[in-house]
This record gives C-alpha cells, structure tokens and sequence, in this order.
C-alpha cells in the first residue's frame, strides 16, 4: 500500500524550510542555542523588513493623521511604576528552600496535575497564591531538582528584565528593558504634540524590539523574550473612543487583506477579562496550524496612560485644545499593537503550499511561497538558460539593470527547472530567463527575456528596454492567490 | 555697534532645532531625562529610517556578494568569552571602602588633576593600575562622595549590561546585552554559508543595536550607552585581506560622497595601535562642529573571530573550498562598522546653513537642512495658496495622489513664504503650491502646480498629471550643494 504524504502546511515544515533556506537560525546555535531568540537569516531578513516597512508606510505615509517615532529601550525607571509594570507584571514563583531552585508554581501543579492525570480543583489560572501552596502542599509535589518537600510560599516574580547603567548596582541606577513600545508613545506625547503642531485626534506610529523574561518559550518565534512590536496609539477626544476603536478595527484588518491573507484565516477575539487600563479589547487572530493564535491586539487603553504618567512625573499631560476655547483635557488611546515576528510567520504560513503542478494525472509537488510582491524576500531572480556562450555575462549585465529598483537574486546551477523551484520555494514572484534568443540580432526575441510567474508559472516574453517598467506594472497589479 | 550673529553650524543649534521640530528628545524627557538615551521624533525616525535604508540598499541590493543578516540582541554568554568581551572590554574601576562609593579610576585622577591643574606624570590611559592606585594616595585624593581617602586597589569594570533569562540569577542565566552586532554575523556563518550556498569571498550585513555600559556620554547623540550600528563583516581568504580592506575603504568613502558628504569634510584616521584582534585599521572621520571624529572604522579582524569561536563552540567554523579541492580554512574578515547615531548627526550637521537669501544689499538669513532628497524626512510638501475657494480641498486630493510615492506633508497656516521656511527648515526637498490657476480652467496653468526647489528656490510649473514623474526625476537627477 502507498504511504500517503501529508502535503498540508504544519509548523515543524515552515521551521525546516526556515533553517534550509536561511530565513530562520536558532540564535547561537553553535553554543547549543540561546532559549528564546532567533536569527534572520538572508532571506528572513528581508522578509521582516518588508513587512515593517509596509506597516509603516501604511500607517505613517498613507494616513495623513499618523506621525512615527523610535523611543529608546532604556527609559526611566519610573516609567515603569506609572505604566503598573513593576507592580502588576509577573508570573507566581514558588522556591525550595532545601535546594534553592526557582518554579513557576502555576507550572508545577500543572505538570503534577498532567503526570499523574489529577484534574485540579479549578483552573490554575485563577488560583489564588494561597490555594496554589496549599494544593502543592496538599498533594506533596515534589521539587523537580532534589526530590524533596519544602517550599516557600508563592510570590510573583516580574518579567521585566533588570540592569544598571553605570558600574554600581543600586536601585537609584536599575533599569528595565521595555516590555512593551508603547509607553515611549507616552512618555513623549507632549513633546510630539509641540514639535509636529499635532491636532487631536492623532497617532503615533512605532517599530522596536521588547523584551519579557518569559519562563516558558512556545512555538519557534511565536513567543521569545526578545521580539518586536509595531504599535500605534491613536489619541482622541473621550467620548469619540468608541467610534475609533471601531475605525481601527476596520482599518487593521484591511491591512491583512491587503497584503494576501485570506479573510477565512482572521478571526476576532473580544476579551472577556480586561487588562486594568483597557475598557475594551479585540484580537485579531490569526490561523497557524497550530490553531488561531493572536498576531495584533486592538485596545481601548482610556486615559489611563497619560493620567499616570501626569501622576508619577508631576508634568501635565494634558493636551490643549485651541480649537475649543483652549479647554484642556487628558486624551483617551485607542491601540493597535501587532506582533513583527507573529506576523512574519504568519505571512509564511499564509504564503507556504506544496502545490500539484503535475499533468495527465501524475502527481508533482512543488514547494512553493505565495508572498505578495512586496513582501518577497528577493523579487526578481535573473537564470541564464547556460552558463557559456555570453548568457552568463548578458544575465549578470540584465541583473545589474535591476538591481537599482529591485532585490535580485542570480542563479545559474542545475537546470532551469530546477531553478525556478529553488525561487518558487523561497518565494521569488518573477524569474528572468536569459537564452539564445536574447543575444541572437537575427531572431525576432533579440534582447527580449523570459518573465516566469512564480503563481501561475506561466511564462512571457519582454522587451528589456521594458523590464523593469513591466515588473513595477506587475506587482502593482498584482493578485494574491486566494486558498483554502 | 550691531551684535555680530554667528551664522555657522554648532552642536548647540542642532540640539536645539531637534528638539523645536521633532527629530530628537531626550528619552523620559518628564522623568527627568534617562542619561545616555534619546528617543528620534517624527522627523528623526525618518531620516534614521532613510539613513539606514540607504546603506542596507548600498550593501545588499546592490552588492551582488553581500547578503543581509538580523542576529538577536540576546545571545549565548559564551559568545562574549570567546571575542575576548568578558575578558578585556573593561574600564578601571575603584572603590572607597568608607562610604562603598565607586568610581572610573582614571577619572577620579582627570578631574583632581584638572582641579589643581596639575600635570600628571604620564597620560593616564597609559597608566596600569597599580600607577593608578600609587597616584591617587600619594596625592590623598578624597572619595568625591564623603570626603575620606580609603580605597580599594583599582579593578577593571566590565562595559557590558548583565541580565539574567529567567526567574534565578546565577551564572547559568546570565545574559549580556550585546555589545557589538558583529558576533552574531560570525555565531551564524557556517548556517549563512549552508542555507545560501555562499562562496568566499562575500560578505553579510546587519543593522541592529548593540548596548555598552559607557560611564560617560557626550555630544548629544554621538557617545550613548544604547546606540545603533551598521556592520558589515566580509569574508575572504587570507592573502586577499590586504586588497579586500582596500576595496571597502574605498567604497565606503564612496557612500558617504554619494549621499551629499562633501569630500573636505572627511578624513581618515590610521590606528596607530590596534585592538588584540585587527592587523590593519582605519576610521572614516567626519567634520562636526565639534572637530573630526570616528563615523565609521574598517578593520582587518584576520581569522581572530572564527578562530575563537571554533575554540570555545567546539564547532569547525572552517570554510571548506569546493572550488579548490574541498580545502578548508578559516577566511580573514574585513569589517566595516559605522555608527548609525552618528551618521544620522553627520548628516544634519553636513545639511544645515544659515543662508543669506537677501537681495539689494539686505541681510535675509533663512536656516536650511540640504538632505539628500532620498533622506529627508519629508520629499514633498502639499501647500494651498489660501484655505478657501477649494484651494485646500484640492490640494488634499494631490497629497493623496502623491503619498502613495512619497512621503508627504500638507501645511495651510501662515504666509506661503513662512511655510517655505518652515519646510527648509526641516528639509523638504519640494514643495508643491496649489493657486487658483490650478483650478481655473480658463487658465494656461489649470491643473498644473508650483513646484518650489529647496536648494535654488526656484520655481517650476508642473503638469498635475506629470507631477510624479517629475518629482522621482528630480530625485534621480539630484545634485548635492557643496559648501565648505
């Protein structure tokens, strides 16, 4: 009987595509890796940076109430106390005081619970510290180091990673690595505001890295300690909240759409549970074969924000308003806060298919990356049909003419077949095919090429005075292959 | 007798005009300032974001022999033993033993001598420690904190911010912030090799930020503790390094004349003595007003790098030549390392003037910031003549033709002059002015614009049909205006 190969897209495959093809390395691999953090390859590199950089241009240049900014990671430590951060972020710990090792204690009951088949006496999520001990009491849990029995109490332990700038380490010189962009958005809103002569409503558009001391690391880069945020915080009038929430909501998801992500793979979830600023909460979820997970969160964050930060810094983060009267009042934020790395495997999910191109009935699988365009780690890959006779130096020549406008790629090993796989399998859109013709004065295609469609594989022949017009026109145009 | 105004360039008006148009603040600005870090406002973030787009551009796209990497921040702390990091990237350090206070060593020896203006016995970076030490109780410098003279011997302090991944602080978690983008190009070369199938000689780029724990900042944006670099680290074999450093000291040069550095304002600077792992060195050195410093350095760094890392990974971190009979060997590496902080402070010191625009004898100054059009924050200004009559509305309606090319801003308030200003002053390239030509179809000029040049001032009526071609030609056909 035949084995039946399982064709579907599953993380494990997306990893070993990453890693192969250079999108993706486990950091510090050579040392045995480093828990947490990824590299981006060649491939990945580019992959991430154009997705960046179409978030920003959608939010920044396409809205014309929308400015940028790049706070620093290292900010105040009071930011921190203002933002409920050095109070509110962690995680319950638990210590055995016989050998010193540190737990999760949530983690230890549910390993307990998942080893020895126990159903707790309710969700461990919303055990309080006290019923935590007691059930690890109770049941006599043993530390998973020494094997004994004798823990302290739970405490909660803050994800915020610490350091201290300068050589002595006092609480006067601790500093947090930011958890999350936004409160740089914050913290600088007034000085923004005079700058740039902003008018309510208005947003702040940010990229940059985040860092939470997460215990558990899950699903390759869908959750690490260290990743990046795109986020914006749209300030408006209390009152007109609601209705900019609602914009914002339209307005993200479009962007998904936009960029090729089929509308049956989004869904939205409404928290129940509301963090302590927000007064409402969607996510936008996204399908990975692991299931619907979030990629972006869109957060009624109130005026909470700037009311604590006029707390903690004694300055007035009121905005004026001089189109009415110079009445002064603190803004309300509404937030959408999107994942670069989730979305970046998100995109790969999305665009993964190992696709039956065979013909009369017979089966041939093409690994293929359905990015749109502009999101393509390379964009145009020039093939010389043969390395001889001058092809190679005419496609090197033709790549040269590309490279000023496009991320090119050259590849002239194996058969042309062979290559257009290679392209199809990191998701080059257009490949550019040099042959006798190209250089021949006596045929009718002298100095034309071959454009190959990586989606539809079909081919056309183009003039290259034309080529680099007829790949701008092409991705312009461009329509994203809509799958199941 | 009239107050001479000083027209010139000075750190103290770039500061200033960063801060009144919003390209830099100071980080946690309200809480009193975090030393050391400073956040890019809305037309910061642009110009670092097109500063750092030209070079990734430069060096990837359109090197056909350097690909892109983006390692994490976070990486094994084996990494920094084996680039010599935990071993010699250290300040002397002392402490008084009275009070517990601590101090740069050398530091405590600079301000005393200054203080007394006394001359001491020999530099004091060439002092050892133990010079130190003898100095300062021969002299009975007083702790600066309590006023007694009891210190320790002096120590070497380690310029790298320590954390630690998860919730023990022991060595096992230890985790530095990376001091240099660098390693993570070498940690990732045998994986770049495989997954891209590189052959030596290439070289691979990255952008990213590295951390140094630097006791003392200055000039701004030039000296911080979280800074941001542009490394590209190029591989090749021993015996072409020579020729291959040569090469990029070239190039490099090239870049900066490219983007509109005026060749009078560079220098090199020969490394007379040479960091334990470079055979030859040179930086790029910029004339800032406050004299020519380092902006970029190209180092020879030999196969010091991979050498180690084989050492300390157990992994052979060798090239193996399949061009030349699988030989194997570790390649030599050319570095090229700018700082993108400082070139962003290059880049606005090299653009800024005072101009004397005035005609018939009369002084009239206007301060104007000559960008590269292809990095200034803003390419084009949408300006109607009046508010009324439709003049805003259609002015919208050409922005909204024009941002989906560039980047935009529109302004309405004040004399059409004062807007000028006011865009040269934050360096828009073009302005493009809408009058009531541009709606009377009984004009010559119906739906055409004004399009007003920042450098010369002068003004050209476009084709509003015509109006994106010709701001990307002008673009493309942009000449820098050197000045001295």
């Amino acid at each position: 009987m035949e084995k039946k190969v399982d064709h579907s897209c599953t993380l494990d495959k997306i990893i070993s595509l990453c890693k192969r093809r250079g999108f993706v390395y486990q950091s510090s691999e050579i040392y045995g890796g480093q828990a947490g953090a990824w590299d981006y390859g060649p491939l990945g590199v580019n992959l991430k940076k154009n997705i960046q950089a179409a978030w920003w241009k959608e939010m920044t240049q396409l809205h014309d109430d929308v400015v940028g900014l790049d706070a620093s990671i290292f900010m105040h430590h009071k930011t921190w106390e203002a933002s409920g951060h050095v109070g509110h972020f962690s995680d319950p710990m638990i210590d055995c005081t016989e050998c010193k090792a540190r737990f999760r204690a949530d983690q230890l009951i549910e390993d307990f619970c998942s080893a020895h088949s126990i159903v707790p006496p309710k969700p461990v999520d919303t055990m309080s510290h006290e019923e935590m001990k007691a059930f690890i009491d109770e049941k006599g849990i043993h530390c998973p180091t020494c094997g004994k029995h004798n823990y302290t109490d739970v405490r909660e332990f803050n994800l915020m990673f610490k350091t201290h700038l300068g050589p002595v380490a006092t609480d006067a010189s601790l500093i947090y690595l930011r958890p999350e962009t936004c409160q740089g958005i914050f913290v600088d809103f007034k000085n923004i505001v005079q700058s740039n002569r902003m008018k309510i409503p208005f947003g702040v558009a940010q990229v940059g890295k985040s860092f939470r001391n997460e215990i558990i690391f899950k699903n390759f880069i869908f959750r690490t300690c260290e990743f990046e945020q795109m986020e914006m915080e749209y300030f408006c009038k209390e009152g007109t909240d609601v209705e900019t929430f609602e914009r914002w909501r339209k307005e993200r998801w479009a962007f998904y759409l936009k960029y090729g992500i089929a509308e049956s793979h989004l869904q939205w979830h409404h928290h129940d549970k509301l963090a302590h600023y927000a007064k409402d909460a969607y996510d936008v979820q996204y399908k990975f074969p692991i299931g619907f997970e979030e990629i972006e969160g869109i957060h009624n964050r109130t005026d909470f924000d700037l009311t604590q930060h006029s707390k903690f810094s004694g300055k007035d983060m009121s905005y004026i308003d001089q189109e009415d009267g110079n009445k002064s009042f603190i803004p309300y934020v509404i937030e959408t806060s999107a994942g670069l790395n989730r979305n970046l495997l998100m995109f790969l999910c999305e665009a993964y298919e190992e696709e039956n191109v065979g013909t009369d009935g017979k089966d041939d699988y093409r690994t293929v990356l359905h990015f749109d365009p502009r999101l393509a780690p390379v964009t145009v890959a020039v093939l010389p049909l043969m390395k001889k006779d001058g092809l190679a130096e005419k496609a090197q020549e033709i790549r040269n003419m590309l490279k000023e406008d496009f991320m090119t790629d050259y590849d002239q090993s194996g058969t042309v077949g062979k290559r257009y796989r290679r392209q199809d399998e990191i998701g080059t859109p257009y490949c550019v095919t040099v042959d006798y013709d190209t250089l021949d004065s006596a045929s009718p295609n002298y100095e034309t090429v071959t454009v190959r469609f990586r989606d539809s594989m079909k081919q056309e022949r183009v003039k290259l005075s034309e080529l680099t017009g007829f790949i701008h026109n092409a991705i312009r145009n461009y329509k994203s292959v809509v799958r199941d």
